[in-house]
């Protein structure tokens, strides 16, 4: 199965999460499986897509509508796991909420 | 130094490119540095942020104008590297323009 997710056609939208991690776990990969399973069940969610090196961690979550992502923002279970990451998992992030207005898929 | 881009205030553009790699460097490594050295320097460029792992790479890259990010599409040395991209490189790919419209930023 692909890593790169497969979505309706444009306008959609993104939202860019680049972060730096602390120092060791912490909890932090069983949280972000719980995160990642969670926001799949969300209205609105339509894909994820993540990768992580040594440097950079990169997350890009799509949504229908800036409704949807605000909800997920809102999120109870959601709003614990932003605490921790603030308190325990994130020396740094960044996160950028844009409008996907074209795209375009290459497959072997 | 952080690998998290600092840019100007919203809004600007994101260009998100997800991509899974076939087997073996084949030259990519070098190419990519050097990609990332010309788009620099291009009108427009704002900044980069790049994580890979084994499932999947995301490089998101920051511009001021569709019009810079199509100057970088139509870039000589960039066309080549897009085709060796698809001739060599890349099992698959996403490509997504999108406007950034809110961001925030998180330092410990």
């Amino acid at each position: 199965m692909s890593a790169i997710a497969k979505l309706p056609t444009p306008p959609y939208y993104a939202v860019i999460f680049s972060s730096e991690r602390t120092e060791g776990d912490k909890g932090y990969g069983l949280m972000a499986d719980k995160m990642v399973e969670l926001a799949s069940r969300q209205t609105g969610y339509l894909g994820i897509e993540s990768a992580r090196d040594e440097a950079l961690g990169i997350t890009v979550s799509y949504w229908a509508s800036l409704e949807s992502i605000k909800a997920w923002k809102d999120n109870a279970a959601h709003q614990v796991a932003q605490q921790r990451g603030k308190s325990e998992w994130y020396q740094s992030f960044a996160l950028r909420i844009s409008k996907v207005e074209r795209d375009y898929y290459f497959d072997r």
